[in-house]
C-alpha cells in the first residue's frame, strides 16, 4: 500500500469531474458485476497491484459516495471514479479508512447547508485514513502517516486530496473508526463550552440530544471540569446510556417540558445552554439563562422533519428564528453565540490548537468517542436514516472496507424490501408534515405579537412550496 | 466618630421620605445661612458633637444629593436631611467619605436609566466610607470597618444604609477616593473581559473611551494577560495618558475612522470589542469581530448628547439599535453579549467573588484606579459636566469633606456666572441637536434597506418630542 508507488488517481474534491454517470444501482455499473466496485478499489489499494506494475494511472479507480441531487436518503449514491490526481503544493492524498456522519451532512442532502457545493458532489467533512502521497512543500506529513481529516466536504470516498494542514496525526492505539468519530463533534463541543461558554467549576449546562455525537462529546468535556451539573435531553430509552456517560439529570423531552424540569432543579436557570435545535427552542433557551449565562446555538435541527426537505418545518424554523436586541442582552446580562465548524475552515491554526488540546484529553483518557454503529459505503442510506431518526447513541461511522459477499447478498434482499421502506418513509413524512402543520397552528395561536415581516417570510415559503407542488 | 454613640438618623435609600423640601437653592434653606449644610454635617460627624451628649436622634442631620427631576446638571441638588435610621437585619450604616460618578448616573439624570426610582431620589451606585452602625444578623462587618459600597442607588449622601453584603473591606493603605473609584469600573471591566470575553494571551481588544473609568480599568486588566493588544479610542489630547496606561494603539475617533485604523493593523478583525456606545457603533463592532470574536455591549452613551435628554439622539440610538439573528451568529461564529452591573444587584455572591479577585490584583499592584478629579458635593454639577463632556482622564469623585469657606466664596462667585453658563449650555445643546439632525439625515441617506417598523418607532419619538415642545 505504498502510496508513492501507486499514486491514486482522483478528482479534486472541489473540481469534481464525473467520469461515471450516476445510476440508480451503482452495483450494476462496474465491469465485474456485483463485486466490481470493491474489487476495483482493492486493486488500487493492495500491494499486489503495485508489484504487477500495470499502468495504474489509467486503470486506477476508487469508490465515492456522491450526492446526485437534493432529497431523500437515496440521493447519495455509490459510484466508481477514475482520474489521476495532481497534488498541489501543500496537499496530501489520503487513503480513507472511515468517515464520520454529521448533522450538517443530513442538512446538506436536503439542500439546507450552504457550505456544500451544488450536486453532483461528494459530501463528508471528517474521515480517518493513511497518507498515500504528499505534494510539494508538505514537511510535517509523510507517506504512511495515520491521520484524521477535517474538510469542508468531499471525504466520503476511498481517496481524498486535502491540504496537509487539514490533517491531524492519529494517536497511538486509536482505531480508524474512533479517529473518524472525533474531530467534528469534539472540536464543536470544546469550542462551544470552553471558548464561548467559558465553562468553570460549579456551573450548570443544558445539552440537547445528549445521546448524539456532539451531546456525548459535550457531556464528557463538562466532566473534565469540577462539579459541573449536566442536564441532558434524550428519549427515555437512552437515559441509562447518557447517565453512565456523565449526564447528571436526564430529561425525556418527548414526554416532559424540559424547561419545567430544569427549573424544578435549578430555579434560577442555567449558566450555559448548547442549542442545536433552533426555532422556538432558542427562545426557550434564552429565557432559561441565568444572569451572565451563555446561549450557544449551533444548528437548526428543528428544520429537519422527514428525509426530504420539509418546507413547513423550514418555514416554521424561520418564523420562530431567534432575533435579539442589545437592550435585552444588557438588561439580562446575557450572551448569545453562534457556532458552526463548517464556517471556520479558514481558521486552520485555531483548529489545530483546539485539536491538540482534545488529543491531550484523549491521551489522558478523559474523553473517548462512542461509536454507535459502522456501515459500509453501500449502506450510507441506512446510516443516515439511523442518525436522522435519532436511533443512534453516539457516532454513526462509514467504513471503506469492502463489504463481504454474503453481506452483499443480504443487502440485495434488503433492496427488494426497499420499495416497501420507501412507501413507509413517505407515510412517515406525510405524517410528520401533518404533525408539523398541526403544531404550527397551535403555535400560531399561542404566539403573542406576531411580527408582520416574519409572517411575510413564511407566506413566501408557503408560496414556494405551492409552486414546487 | 464612634458610630454607636451617635447613630445616624437617615432615610432608607429605597423608601425615601423627604423631610426637607427641594428648593432651587439648597443653601438658603438650613437655619445657619450659607455655611449651615456643612456645619450640620460636621456636628454629626465630629467627636465634639458626641461628647456634648445633645439629643442627637432629633437634631441629627446630614447632607444628601437629590435628583429633583429629570434634566440638566442643576437637577441634582444638595439638601439637608433629618431622620433616625432604623437598621433592618443584615444592614449597616456607612458614614460616606467619597462617591464615584458613573455614566449610568448621567443617564439616570436624564431619565434614561430604569434602575433609578422616580425623583426625588438620591443617585449614586458606589462609595467608600466607615461603618458607623450594624444591624442584627450582621456578623462580618463591625463599627469602624473601612468599606467600599456597591448599591443600586442612594450613595451620594453623607450617611447611607445598605445591606452588609453590598460592602467590601478596603485594603490597607487604599485611600477613600481610590476605594470609591474601584467597584463599578473594575467589576464591569473584569466581568466583560474575563467572563463573557474569556480573554486569553495574544488576543486583541478594542476599548472605546479608553480614558474613561471603565476604559482605564479595562486597559489595566488587559495588561494582566500576556501579549494582549489593546486598541483604545480617545481624543488626541489624551493619547499620551492612555498609551502610558497600556493602550497599544491609540486612535483619535474624532478625526479618524476607527474601523479603518483597526483594519490597517489587524486586517482579520478583533477578538473582543467592548462597546459602551450603542447605536450604529454596535453594528461596526459586530463587523469588526474575528471568527470566535465577542462583542460586549454595555451602554448607550450615544444617547447622551447635551446635558438634557436629547430626543433625537435617543431616537437615533433606537433606530440604529443592533438586533441580531441566530443564523448570522452561526455563520459568523460570533458572540454578542450585554452587560450592565446595575441589573446584577441580586448576584451578591458572584459580585463578591469578582471583587475579591480584583482586590487581589490591586494588592499585587497589577491594577490601580486613576482619579481624574475630586469635587465637593456642592460641585456635583461641574463634576457631572466634566464627565459628560468627556474632559476627564480617569474617575470623577465626589468627596463629603466640608468645603472650605474660601472655596465656598469662590463657588458663590461662580454661581453668578452660572446664568451665563446655562446660556452657553443651551447654545451647545442646540448646536448638538442641529448636528445630530444633520448627521441623522446623512445616515438616513447612507442606510440601506431601512426597516419600516423601526421607522415608525422613530416617527413616534419625533411626535413625542413635538408634543413636549
Amino acid at each position: 500500500m505504498s502510496g508513492e508507488d501507486a499514486p491514486a488517481q482522483q478528482q479534486n474534491a472541489v473540481d469534481q469531474k464525473q467520469e461515471t454517470k450516476p445510476t440508480e444501482e451503482p452495483k450494476s455499473e462496474p465491469p465485474k458485476t456485483e463485486s466490481a466496485p470493491a474489487g476495483a478499489a482493492e486493486a488500487a489499494a493492495t500491494p499486489a497491484a503495485t508489484t504487477e506494475k500495470v499502468p495504474e494511472e489509467e486503470t486506477f479507480t476508487y469508490r465515492a459516495l456522491v450526492l446526485t441531487g437534493y432529497g431523500g436518503y437515496d440521493k447519495v449514491k455509490l459510484q466508481v471514479k477514475k482520474g489521476k490526481p495532481t497534488l498541489k503544493a501543500g496537499e496530501v492524498l489520503v487513503r480513507v479508512k472511515a468517515c464520520g456522519l454529521n448533522f450538517a451532512d443530513l442538512m446538506a442532502r436536503q439542500g439546507l447547508y450552504d457550505r456544500l457545493p451544488s450536486p453532483p458532489v461528494t459530501p463528508g467533512m471528517e474521515c480517518s485514513g493513511v497518507v498515500e502521497a504528499v505534494g510539494e512543500e508538505v514537511t510535517d506529513r509523510k507517506v504512511g502517516d495515520k491521520v484524521m481529516v477535517l474538510n469542508r466536504f468531499g471525504l466520503w470516498q476511498e481517496v481524498a486530496v486535502v491540504p496537509a494542514n487539514h490533517t491531524f496525526l492519529i494517536p497511538e492505539g486509536m482505531s480508524f473508526e474512533m479517529a473518524a468519530a472525533l474531530p467534528v463533534n469534539y472540536i464543536t463541543a470544546y469550542m462551544m463550552l470552553f471558548d464561548f461558554g467559558n465553562l468553570r467549576p460549579n456551573q450548570s449546562v443544558l445539552v440537547h440530544a445528549a445521546a448524539g455525537g456532539v451531546g456525548i462529546a459535550a457531556t464528557q468535556l463538562c466532566k473534565t471540569v469540577k462539579d459541573v451539573t449536566v442536564f441532558g435531553t434524550a428519549s427515555a430509552s437512552k437515559h441509562e446510556a447518557i447517565t453512565q456517560g456523565g449526564v447528571t439529570h436526564a430529561i425525556d423531552y418527548r414526554t416532559k417540558d424540559y424547561v419545567e424540569e430544569v427549573r424544578k432543579i435549578s430555579p434560577k436557570g442555567l449558566d450555559i445552554i448548547l442549542d442545536p435545535l433552533g426555532g422556538s427552542d432558542t427562545h426557550k433557551a434564552y429565557n432559561l439563562l441565568k444572569p451572565m449565562g451563555k446561549l450557544i446555538t449551533y444548528g437548526a435541527a428543528n428544520m429537519l422533519a422527514g428525509q426530504k426537505k420539509n418546507l413547513i418545518a423550514v418555514a416554521k424554523n424561520w418564523y420562530h428564528q431567534f432575533s435579539i436586541h442589545t437592550l435585552s442582552l444588557i438588561q439580562g446580562n446575557k450572551s448569545v453565540c453562534g457556532f458552526h465548524l463548517g464556517y471556520l475552515d479558514g481558521e486552520t491554526e485555531l483548529l489545530a490548537q483546539v485539536m491538540n488540546t482534545i488529543l491531550d484529553l484523549y491521551k489522558q483518557e478523559k474523553i473517548k468517542p462512542r461509536i454507535d454503529s459502522t456501515w459500509h459505503l453501500e449502506q450510507v442510506g441506512d446510516a443516515m436514516r439511523k442518525m436522522q431518526e435519532r436511533n443512534n447513541i453516539g457516532k454513526v461511522i462509514l467504513t471503506t472496507e469492502p463489504m463481504p459477499e454474503e453481506e452483499k447478498k443480504e443487502e440485495t434482499k434488503k433492496e427488494d424490501k426497499k420499495e416497501d421502506k420507501k412507501k413507509d418513509d413517505k407515510k412517515k413524512d406525510d405524517k410528520k408534515k401533518d404533525d408539523a402543520k398541526k403544531e404550527e397552528k397551535k403555535d400560531d395561536k399561542k404566539k403573542e405579537e406576531p411580527k408582520k415581516e416574519e409572517k411575510k417570510e413564511e407566506e413566501k415559503k408557503e408560496e414556494t412550496k405551492k409552486e414546487e407542488k
